[in-house]
Protein backbone atom coordinates (compact mmCIF):
# COMPACT_ATOMS: atom_id res chain seq x y z
CA UNK A 1 0.00 0.00 0.00
CA UNK A 2 1.02 3.60 -0.50
CA UNK A 3 1.44 5.85 2.55
CA UNK A 4 2.18 9.52 3.00
CA UNK A 5 4.53 10.51 5.83
CA UNK A 6 5.22 13.91 7.37
CA UNK A 7 8.80 14.41 8.44
CA UNK A 8 10.72 17.05 10.39
CA UNK A 9 14.48 17.39 10.39
CA UNK A 10 17.46 19.51 11.27
CA UNK A 11 19.28 20.00 7.98
CA UNK A 12 22.71 20.05 9.60
CA UNK A 13 24.38 16.66 9.64
CA UNK A 14 22.82 15.67 6.34
CA UNK A 15 23.85 16.59 2.80
CA UNK A 16 20.34 17.61 1.79
CA UNK A 17 17.18 15.55 1.34
CA UNK A 18 18.14 13.74 -1.85
CA UNK A 19 19.77 10.34 -1.71
CA UNK A 20 23.53 10.40 -2.28
CA UNK A 21 26.00 7.64 -3.18
CA UNK A 22 27.59 7.90 0.28
CA UNK A 23 24.20 7.70 2.03
CA UNK A 24 24.35 11.12 3.68
CA UNK A 25 20.92 12.35 2.47
CA UNK A 26 17.85 12.54 4.72
CA UNK A 27 16.23 10.29 2.09
CA UNK A 28 18.94 7.66 2.68
CA UNK A 29 18.34 7.72 6.43
CA UNK A 30 14.57 7.50 5.90
CA UNK A 31 14.80 4.67 3.36
CA UNK A 32 17.11 2.71 5.67
CA UNK A 33 14.64 3.14 8.55
CA UNK A 34 11.63 2.23 6.36
CA UNK A 35 13.49 -0.88 5.14
CA UNK A 36 14.04 -1.98 8.74
CA UNK A 37 10.28 -2.05 9.28
CA UNK A 38 9.32 -3.27 5.80
CA UNK A 39 12.08 -5.89 5.73
CA UNK A 40 12.62 -4.98 2.09
CA UNK A 41 13.84 -1.99 0.08
CA UNK A 42 11.51 1.03 0.17
CA UNK A 43 11.81 4.16 -1.96
CA UNK A 44 10.72 7.50 -0.43
CA UNK A 45 9.56 10.30 -2.77
CA UNK A 46 9.51 13.82 -1.24
CA UNK A 47 7.39 16.89 -1.99
CA UNK A 48 10.61 18.88 -2.35
CA UNK A 49 14.32 18.07 -2.29
CA UNK A 50 15.64 20.48 0.31
CA UNK A 51 19.31 21.43 -0.04
CA UNK A 52 22.09 20.66 2.42
CA UNK A 53 21.63 22.66 5.63
CA UNK A 54 17.94 23.37 4.95
CA UNK A 55 15.51 22.24 7.65
CA UNK A 56 11.91 21.05 7.65
CA UNK A 57 9.08 21.32 10.13
CA UNK A 58 6.85 19.49 7.67
CA UNK A 59 8.27 17.68 4.66
CA UNK A 60 5.86 15.20 3.04
CA UNK A 61 6.97 11.99 1.34
CA UNK A 62 5.18 8.98 -0.09
CA UNK A 63 6.34 5.38 -0.06
CA UNK A 64 4.97 1.98 -1.06
CA UNK A 65 5.10 -0.34 1.91
CA UNK A 66 3.84 -3.80 2.94
CA UNK A 67 0.22 -3.51 4.03
CA UNK A 68 0.40 -5.93 6.97
CA UNK A 69 1.89 -3.47 9.49
CA UNK A 70 -0.15 -1.11 11.66
CA UNK A 71 0.23 2.58 10.75
CA UNK A 72 2.05 3.24 14.05
CA UNK A 73 4.89 1.03 12.79
CA UNK A 74 5.58 3.68 10.15
CA UNK A 75 5.79 6.37 12.83
CA UNK A 76 7.17 4.98 16.09
CA UNK A 77 8.88 2.02 14.45
CA UNK A 78 10.57 4.15 11.83
CA UNK A 79 11.51 6.82 14.40
CA UNK A 80 13.35 4.16 16.39
CA UNK A 81 15.62 3.65 13.36
CA UNK A 82 16.04 7.28 12.28
CA UNK A 83 18.94 9.52 13.40
CA UNK A 84 18.04 11.85 16.33
CA UNK A 85 17.67 14.96 14.14
CA UNK A 86 14.99 13.37 11.90
CA UNK A 87 11.50 12.32 13.02
CA UNK A 88 8.31 11.08 11.36
CA UNK A 89 5.29 13.04 12.62
CA UNK A 90 2.50 10.93 11.12
CA UNK A 91 1.76 8.28 8.50
CA UNK A 92 -1.48 8.09 6.52
CA UNK A 93 -2.73 5.68 3.83
CA UNK A 94 -3.17 7.30 0.41
CA UNK A 95 -4.46 6.04 -2.96
CA UNK A 96 -1.89 4.68 -5.40
CA UNK A 97 -2.20 7.79 -7.56
CA UNK A 98 -1.02 10.05 -4.73
CA UNK A 99 2.41 11.51 -5.45
CA UNK A 100 4.11 13.67 -2.80
CA UNK A 101 5.67 15.91 -5.45
CA UNK A 102 3.19 16.00 -8.33
CA UNK A 103 0.05 16.12 -6.16
CA UNK A 104 1.34 19.07 -4.11
CA UNK A 105 -0.67 22.21 -4.85
CA UNK A 106 1.46 24.64 -2.80
CA UNK A 107 4.68 24.80 -0.79
CA UNK A 108 5.41 26.96 2.24
CA UNK A 109 8.85 28.05 3.40
CA UNK A 110 10.04 30.23 6.28
CA UNK A 111 13.43 31.90 6.50
CA UNK A 112 14.75 33.07 9.88
CA UNK A 113 17.45 35.75 9.76
CA UNK A 114 19.36 37.14 12.74
CA UNK A 115 20.13 40.84 12.14
CA UNK A 116 22.70 41.98 14.71
CA UNK A 117 26.43 42.76 14.83
CA UNK A 118 27.40 39.54 16.65
CA UNK A 119 27.31 36.26 14.75
CA UNK A 120 24.84 33.56 15.92
CA UNK A 121 26.03 31.24 18.69
CA UNK A 122 23.05 29.47 20.24
CA UNK A 123 21.22 29.53 16.88
CA UNK A 124 24.29 28.63 14.83
CA UNK A 125 23.18 26.68 11.74
CA UNK A 126 19.52 27.46 12.33
CA UNK A 127 19.31 31.10 11.24
CA UNK A 128 20.83 33.22 8.51
CA UNK A 129 22.84 36.23 9.67
CA UNK A 130 23.24 39.83 8.62
CA UNK A 131 25.56 42.02 10.69
CA UNK A 132 23.55 45.23 10.54
CA UNK A 133 19.95 46.28 11.25
CA UNK A 134 17.63 46.00 8.25
CA UNK A 135 14.94 48.38 7.01
CA UNK A 136 11.93 46.10 7.30
CA UNK A 137 9.51 48.53 5.65
CA UNK A 138 11.74 48.66 2.57
CA UNK A 139 12.03 44.85 2.48
CA UNK A 140 8.25 44.57 2.74
CA UNK A 141 7.78 46.99 -0.15
CA UNK A 142 10.22 44.96 -2.24
CA UNK A 143 8.66 41.62 -1.26
CA UNK A 144 5.19 42.87 -2.23
CA UNK A 145 6.37 43.01 -5.85
CA UNK A 146 6.93 39.23 -5.85
CA UNK A 147 3.37 38.07 -5.30
CA UNK A 148 1.47 36.90 -8.36
CA UNK A 149 2.40 34.92 -11.48
CA UNK A 150 5.89 35.86 -12.65
CA UNK A 151 8.96 34.61 -14.47
CA UNK A 152 11.45 34.04 -11.61
CA UNK A 153 14.51 33.39 -13.81
CA UNK A 154 16.50 36.04 -11.94
CA UNK A 155 16.11 34.00 -8.74
CA UNK A 156 16.73 30.59 -10.29
CA UNK A 157 19.85 28.49 -9.71
CA UNK A 158 21.74 27.45 -12.86
CA UNK A 159 21.21 23.78 -12.01
CA UNK A 160 17.42 24.17 -11.58
CA UNK A 161 15.51 21.36 -13.32
CA UNK A 162 12.03 22.92 -13.30
CA UNK A 163 10.31 22.88 -16.71
CA UNK A 164 9.24 26.52 -16.45
CA UNK A 165 10.50 29.59 -14.57
CA UNK A 166 6.89 30.80 -14.26
CA UNK A 167 5.63 30.42 -10.69
CA UNK A 168 2.76 31.85 -8.70
CA UNK A 169 3.82 33.37 -5.36
CA UNK A 170 0.89 33.60 -2.95
CA UNK A 171 2.75 35.47 -0.21
CA UNK A 172 6.22 36.73 0.66
CA UNK A 173 5.80 38.30 4.09
CA UNK A 174 8.48 39.97 6.22
CA UNK A 175 8.01 40.22 10.00
CA UNK A 176 10.33 40.86 12.94
CA UNK A 177 10.66 39.71 16.53
CA UNK A 178 13.54 41.35 18.40
CA UNK A 179 16.63 41.07 16.20
CA UNK A 180 15.16 38.17 14.24
CA UNK A 181 13.67 38.85 10.80
CA UNK A 182 11.33 36.25 9.42
CA UNK A 183 10.32 35.70 5.80
CA UNK A 184 7.24 33.61 4.99
CA UNK A 185 6.90 32.47 1.40
CA UNK A 186 4.12 30.44 -0.20
CA UNK A 187 3.88 29.47 -3.87
CA UNK A 188 2.52 26.77 -6.15
CA UNK A 189 6.15 25.67 -6.43
CA UNK A 190 9.61 27.20 -6.03
CA UNK A 191 12.59 27.13 -8.37
CA UNK A 192 15.91 25.81 -7.08
CA UNK A 193 17.42 28.32 -4.57
CA UNK A 194 14.50 30.68 -5.22
CA UNK A 195 13.74 31.54 -1.58
CA UNK A 196 17.42 31.98 -0.68
CA UNK A 197 18.02 34.15 -3.77
CA UNK A 198 14.98 36.31 -2.99
CA UNK A 199 16.08 36.66 0.66
CA UNK A 200 19.51 37.77 -0.58
CA UNK A 201 17.89 40.44 -2.75
CA UNK A 202 15.58 41.60 0.04
CA UNK A 203 18.53 41.86 2.45
CA UNK A 204 20.27 44.10 -0.10
CA UNK A 205 17.12 46.27 -0.08
CA UNK A 206 16.92 46.21 3.73
CA UNK A 207 20.58 47.22 3.98
CA UNK A 208 19.95 50.22 1.73
CA UNK A 209 22.09 48.88 -1.12
CA UNK A 210 19.09 48.90 -3.46
CA UNK A 211 15.62 50.44 -3.64
CA UNK A 212 12.53 48.24 -3.15
CA UNK A 213 11.71 48.77 -6.83
CA UNK A 214 14.89 46.88 -7.73
CA UNK A 215 13.06 43.65 -6.89
CA UNK A 216 10.60 44.40 -9.71
CA UNK A 217 13.47 45.25 -12.04
CA UNK A 218 15.17 41.95 -11.20
CA UNK A 219 11.97 40.08 -12.04
CA UNK A 220 11.67 41.94 -15.33
CA UNK A 221 15.27 41.38 -16.45
CA UNK A 222 14.98 37.58 -16.07
CA UNK A 223 18.74 37.20 -15.61
CA UNK A 224 20.22 35.40 -12.62
CA UNK A 225 23.58 37.14 -13.07
CA UNK A 226 21.91 40.46 -12.15
CA UNK A 227 20.82 39.15 -8.75
CA UNK A 228 22.74 39.00 -5.44
CA UNK A 229 24.51 35.86 -4.19
CA UNK A 230 22.42 32.99 -2.81
CA UNK A 231 21.80 33.45 0.92
CA UNK A 232 22.90 30.81 3.45
CA UNK A 233 20.76 27.66 3.80
CA UNK A 234 20.95 27.84 7.62
CA UNK A 235 17.77 29.88 8.13
CA UNK A 236 15.55 28.08 5.61
CA UNK A 237 12.73 25.78 6.73
CA UNK A 238 10.22 23.86 4.63
CA UNK A 239 7.14 24.41 6.81
CA UNK A 240 4.38 22.81 4.78
CA UNK A 241 2.99 21.30 1.61
CA UNK A 242 -0.64 21.52 0.49
CA UNK A 243 -2.64 18.68 -1.07
CA UNK A 244 -6.20 18.30 -2.26
CA UNK A 245 -8.58 17.78 0.67
CA UNK A 246 -9.80 14.51 -0.94
CA UNK A 247 -6.64 12.80 0.35
CA UNK A 248 -7.78 13.52 3.91
CA UNK A 249 -4.21 13.97 5.18
CA UNK A 250 -3.46 15.10 8.75
CA UNK A 251 -1.90 18.58 9.06
CA UNK A 252 0.70 19.02 6.32
CA UNK A 253 1.80 22.39 7.64
CA UNK A 254 3.63 23.09 10.88
CA UNK A 255 4.37 26.68 11.67
CA UNK A 256 7.87 27.76 12.57
CA UNK A 257 7.10 29.20 16.00
CA UNK A 258 9.41 31.81 17.45
CA UNK A 259 8.52 32.01 21.17
CA UNK A 260 9.42 35.37 22.60
CA UNK A 261 7.57 37.30 19.91
CA UNK B 1 40.84 45.96 33.81
CA UNK B 2 37.81 43.86 34.67
CA UNK B 3 35.13 43.32 32.03
CA UNK B 4 31.76 41.64 32.07
CA UNK B 5 30.78 39.61 29.00
CA UNK B 6 27.41 38.23 27.96
CA UNK B 7 27.60 34.89 26.21
CA UNK B 8 25.14 32.65 24.36
CA UNK B 9 25.75 29.00 23.57
CA UNK B 10 24.29 25.72 22.42
CA UNK B 11 25.04 23.31 25.26
CA UNK B 12 25.48 20.35 22.95
CA UNK B 13 29.06 19.74 21.94
CA UNK B 14 30.36 20.97 25.28
CA UNK B 15 30.57 19.13 28.60
CA UNK B 16 28.96 21.97 30.56
CA UNK B 17 30.22 25.45 31.34
CA UNK B 18 32.89 24.55 33.87
CA UNK B 19 36.47 24.03 32.78
CA UNK B 20 37.48 20.36 32.49
CA UNK B 21 40.88 18.68 32.32
CA UNK B 22 40.27 17.70 28.68
CA UNK B 23 39.21 21.24 27.74
CA UNK B 24 35.64 20.38 26.73
CA UNK B 25 33.91 23.06 28.86
CA UNK B 26 32.44 26.27 27.44
CA UNK B 27 34.77 28.00 29.92
CA UNK B 28 37.77 26.33 28.29
CA UNK B 29 36.72 27.51 24.83
CA UNK B 30 36.09 31.03 26.15
CA UNK B 31 39.39 31.22 28.04
CA UNK B 32 41.29 30.01 24.97
CA UNK B 33 39.62 32.70 22.84
CA UNK B 34 40.22 35.42 25.46
CA UNK B 35 43.88 34.37 25.68
CA UNK B 36 44.24 34.79 21.91
CA UNK B 37 43.22 38.44 22.23
CA UNK B 38 44.94 39.11 25.57
CA UNK B 39 48.11 37.27 24.57
CA UNK B 40 48.21 35.87 28.10
CA UNK B 41 46.16 33.52 30.26
CA UNK B 42 42.72 34.83 31.24
CA UNK B 43 40.32 33.28 33.73
CA UNK B 44 36.56 33.59 33.10
CA UNK B 45 34.17 33.48 36.09
CA UNK B 46 30.50 32.77 35.24
CA UNK B 47 27.26 33.74 36.95
CA UNK B 48 26.27 30.08 36.93
CA UNK B 49 27.94 26.83 35.89
CA UNK B 50 25.42 25.31 33.52
CA UNK B 51 25.51 21.50 33.19
CA UNK B 52 26.38 19.50 30.09
CA UNK B 53 23.66 19.91 27.46
CA UNK B 54 22.23 23.07 29.07
CA UNK B 55 22.11 26.14 26.82
CA UNK B 56 22.32 29.87 27.43
CA UNK B 57 20.80 32.88 25.71
CA UNK B 58 22.52 35.11 28.27
CA UNK B 59 25.23 33.80 30.53
CA UNK B 60 27.32 36.52 32.19
CA UNK B 61 31.01 36.12 33.02
CA UNK B 62 33.72 38.44 34.27
CA UNK B 63 37.38 38.40 33.35
CA UNK B 64 40.47 40.52 34.04
CA UNK B 65 42.02 41.56 30.76
CA UNK B 66 44.72 43.94 29.47
CA UNK B 67 43.30 47.46 29.30
CA UNK B 68 44.94 48.50 26.01
CA UNK B 69 42.42 46.79 23.68
CA UNK B 70 39.20 48.41 22.47
CA UNK B 71 36.03 46.82 23.89
CA UNK B 72 35.12 45.46 20.44
CA UNK B 73 38.19 43.21 20.60
CA UNK B 74 36.48 41.34 23.45
CA UNK B 75 33.37 40.80 21.29
CA UNK B 76 34.29 40.48 17.61
CA UNK B 77 37.87 39.45 18.28
CA UNK B 78 36.88 36.77 20.79
CA UNK B 79 34.02 35.57 18.55
CA UNK B 80 36.53 34.94 15.77
CA UNK B 81 38.26 32.45 18.09
CA UNK B 82 35.21 30.80 19.66
CA UNK B 83 33.57 27.62 18.31
CA UNK B 84 30.47 28.29 16.12
CA UNK B 85 27.97 27.36 18.83
CA UNK B 86 29.32 29.95 21.32
CA UNK B 87 29.18 33.73 20.85
CA UNK B 88 29.94 36.81 22.95
CA UNK B 89 27.05 39.31 22.75
CA UNK B 90 28.68 42.28 24.44
CA UNK B 91 31.59 43.34 26.67
CA UNK B 92 31.39 46.08 29.27
CA UNK B 93 33.96 47.52 31.72
CA UNK B 94 33.10 46.87 35.38
CA UNK B 95 34.72 47.89 38.66
CA UNK B 96 37.19 45.46 40.21
CA UNK B 97 34.67 44.50 42.89
CA UNK B 98 32.20 43.20 40.29
CA UNK B 99 31.84 39.42 40.47
CA UNK B 100 29.66 37.63 37.90
CA UNK B 101 28.53 35.09 40.48
CA UNK B 102 28.47 36.90 43.80
CA UNK B 103 27.08 40.18 42.46
CA UNK B 104 24.18 38.45 40.71
CA UNK B 105 20.88 39.31 42.40
CA UNK B 106 18.66 36.97 40.37
CA UNK B 107 18.85 34.22 37.75
CA UNK B 108 16.32 33.41 35.05
CA UNK B 109 15.90 30.05 33.36
CA UNK B 110 13.52 28.78 30.69
CA UNK B 111 12.71 25.13 30.04
CA UNK B 112 11.20 24.12 26.69
CA UNK B 113 9.34 20.80 26.65
CA UNK B 114 7.82 19.13 23.60
CA UNK B 115 4.65 17.25 24.63
CA UNK B 116 3.62 14.92 21.79
CA UNK B 117 3.76 11.22 20.94
CA UNK B 118 6.61 11.56 18.42
CA UNK B 119 10.11 12.23 19.72
CA UNK B 120 11.78 15.55 18.71
CA UNK B 121 13.62 15.60 15.38
CA UNK B 122 14.19 19.19 14.27
CA UNK B 123 14.51 20.29 17.93
CA UNK B 124 16.57 17.29 19.02
CA UNK B 125 18.84 18.33 21.91
CA UNK B 126 17.09 21.67 22.32
CA UNK B 127 13.85 20.62 24.04
CA UNK B 128 12.84 18.13 26.69
CA UNK B 129 10.23 15.56 25.61
CA UNK B 130 7.16 13.98 27.14
CA UNK B 131 5.20 11.52 25.00
CA UNK B 132 1.72 12.47 26.14
CA UNK B 133 -0.31 15.69 26.43
CA UNK B 134 0.06 17.44 29.79
CA UNK B 135 -2.56 19.10 31.97
CA UNK B 136 -1.21 22.63 31.95
CA UNK B 137 -3.73 23.95 34.50
CA UNK B 138 -2.63 21.29 36.99
CA UNK B 139 1.05 22.09 36.36
CA UNK B 140 0.33 25.78 36.91
CA UNK B 141 -1.42 25.04 40.19
CA UNK B 142 1.58 22.98 41.31
CA UNK B 143 4.11 25.56 40.15
CA UNK B 144 2.30 28.31 42.07
CA UNK B 145 3.26 26.54 45.31
CA UNK B 146 6.96 27.09 44.55
CA UNK B 147 7.05 30.88 44.62
CA UNK B 148 8.36 32.48 47.78
CA UNK B 149 11.13 31.66 50.25
CA UNK B 150 11.38 27.89 50.74
CA UNK B 151 13.71 25.05 51.58
CA UNK B 152 14.23 23.36 48.19
CA UNK B 153 16.12 20.29 49.51
CA UNK B 154 13.67 17.97 47.72
CA UNK B 155 14.79 19.44 44.40
CA UNK B 156 18.51 19.57 45.16
CA UNK B 157 21.14 17.34 43.55
CA UNK B 158 23.29 15.32 45.97
CA UNK B 159 26.43 17.02 44.64
CA UNK B 160 25.03 20.55 45.15
CA UNK B 161 27.59 22.87 46.76
CA UNK B 162 25.26 25.70 47.79
CA UNK B 163 25.61 26.76 51.44
CA UNK B 164 21.88 26.77 52.04
CA UNK B 165 18.86 25.03 50.48
CA UNK B 166 16.78 28.15 51.20
CA UNK B 167 16.02 30.03 47.99
CA UNK B 168 13.49 32.67 46.96
CA UNK B 169 11.59 31.80 43.78
CA UNK B 170 10.09 34.90 42.15
CA UNK B 171 8.18 33.08 39.43
CA UNK B 172 7.67 29.59 38.03
CA UNK B 173 5.32 30.12 35.09
CA UNK B 174 3.93 27.48 32.74
CA UNK B 175 2.77 28.50 29.25
CA UNK B 176 2.07 26.64 26.00
CA UNK B 177 2.49 27.29 22.30
CA UNK B 178 1.21 24.43 20.13
CA UNK B 179 2.68 21.21 21.54
CA UNK B 180 5.50 23.08 23.27
CA UNK B 181 5.25 23.68 27.02
CA UNK B 182 7.47 26.40 28.39
CA UNK B 183 8.51 26.88 32.00
CA UNK B 184 9.92 30.26 33.10
CA UNK B 185 11.69 30.29 36.45
CA UNK B 186 13.28 33.23 38.27
CA UNK B 187 14.94 33.10 41.68
CA UNK B 188 17.65 34.78 43.69
CA UNK B 189 19.66 31.63 42.99
CA UNK B 190 18.99 28.00 42.09
CA UNK B 191 20.31 24.81 43.64
CA UNK B 192 22.10 22.28 41.43
CA UNK B 193 19.55 20.54 39.13
CA UNK B 194 16.73 22.50 40.81
CA UNK B 195 14.92 23.61 37.63
CA UNK B 196 15.22 20.16 36.03
CA UNK B 197 14.01 18.46 39.22
CA UNK B 198 11.04 20.82 39.51
CA UNK B 199 10.17 20.29 35.83
CA UNK B 200 10.26 16.54 36.45
CA UNK B 201 7.82 16.94 39.35
CA UNK B 202 5.53 19.26 37.37
CA UNK B 203 5.47 16.80 34.45
CA UNK B 204 4.36 14.09 36.89
CA UNK B 205 1.55 16.44 37.94
CA UNK B 206 0.71 17.30 34.32
CA UNK B 207 0.58 13.61 33.44
CA UNK B 208 -1.89 12.95 36.24
CA UNK B 209 0.53 10.83 38.27
CA UNK B 210 0.32 13.28 41.19
CA UNK B 211 -1.95 16.06 42.39
CA UNK B 212 -0.75 19.69 42.23
CA UNK B 213 -0.62 19.69 46.05
CA UNK B 214 2.13 17.07 45.88
CA UNK B 215 4.54 19.88 44.92
CA UNK B 216 3.85 21.50 48.30
CA UNK B 217 4.28 18.16 50.06
CA UNK B 218 7.62 17.64 48.31
CA UNK B 219 8.79 21.06 49.51
CA UNK B 220 7.69 20.25 53.06
CA UNK B 221 9.36 16.83 53.24
CA UNK B 222 12.80 18.24 52.26
CA UNK B 223 13.97 14.88 50.95
CA UNK B 224 15.36 14.51 47.43
CA UNK B 225 14.65 10.77 47.42
CA UNK B 226 10.91 11.54 47.45
CA UNK B 227 11.10 13.51 44.21
CA UNK B 228 10.99 12.30 40.59
CA UNK B 229 14.10 11.74 38.45
CA UNK B 230 15.97 14.79 37.13
CA UNK B 231 14.56 15.87 33.77
CA UNK B 232 16.76 16.00 30.65
CA UNK B 233 19.14 18.99 30.26
CA UNK B 234 18.16 19.41 26.58
CA UNK B 235 15.34 21.88 27.16
CA UNK B 236 17.05 24.07 29.76
CA UNK B 237 18.27 27.59 28.94
CA UNK B 238 19.92 30.17 31.19
CA UNK B 239 18.14 33.26 29.83
CA UNK B 240 19.40 35.99 32.12
CA UNK B 241 21.18 37.19 35.23
CA UNK B 242 20.33 40.38 37.15
CA UNK B 243 22.85 42.83 38.61
CA UNK B 244 22.57 46.09 40.48
CA UNK B 245 21.83 48.99 38.11
CA UNK B 246 24.95 50.80 39.39
CA UNK B 247 27.06 48.53 37.14
CA UNK B 248 25.29 50.00 34.10
CA UNK B 249 25.48 46.74 32.17
CA UNK B 250 23.79 46.27 28.77
CA UNK B 251 20.83 43.85 28.70
CA UNK B 252 21.66 40.79 30.81
CA UNK B 253 18.48 39.01 29.83
CA UNK B 254 17.59 37.60 26.40
CA UNK B 255 14.34 35.83 25.78
CA UNK B 256 14.40 32.33 24.36
CA UNK B 257 13.75 32.09 20.62
CA UNK B 258 13.38 28.58 19.24
CA UNK B 259 13.15 28.42 15.45
CA UNK B 260 11.43 25.15 14.67
CA UNK B 261 9.25 24.88 17.75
Amino acid sequence: MRIALALEYDGRGHCGFQSQPDGCGVQDALERALAEIAQREVRAVPAGRTDAGVHATSQVVHADVPDDRPLTAWVRGVNAHLPPAVAVLWAHPVPDDFHARYAATARHYAYALLARPERPGLLNGRVGWYHRPLDVAAMRAGAALLTGHHDFSSFRAAECQAKSPMKTVHRFDVTTSGDLVRFDASADAFLHHMVRNVVGALVAVGAGKARPGWIGELLAVRDRTKGPPTFAPDGLYLVGVDYDARFGLPATRRDLVLPGA
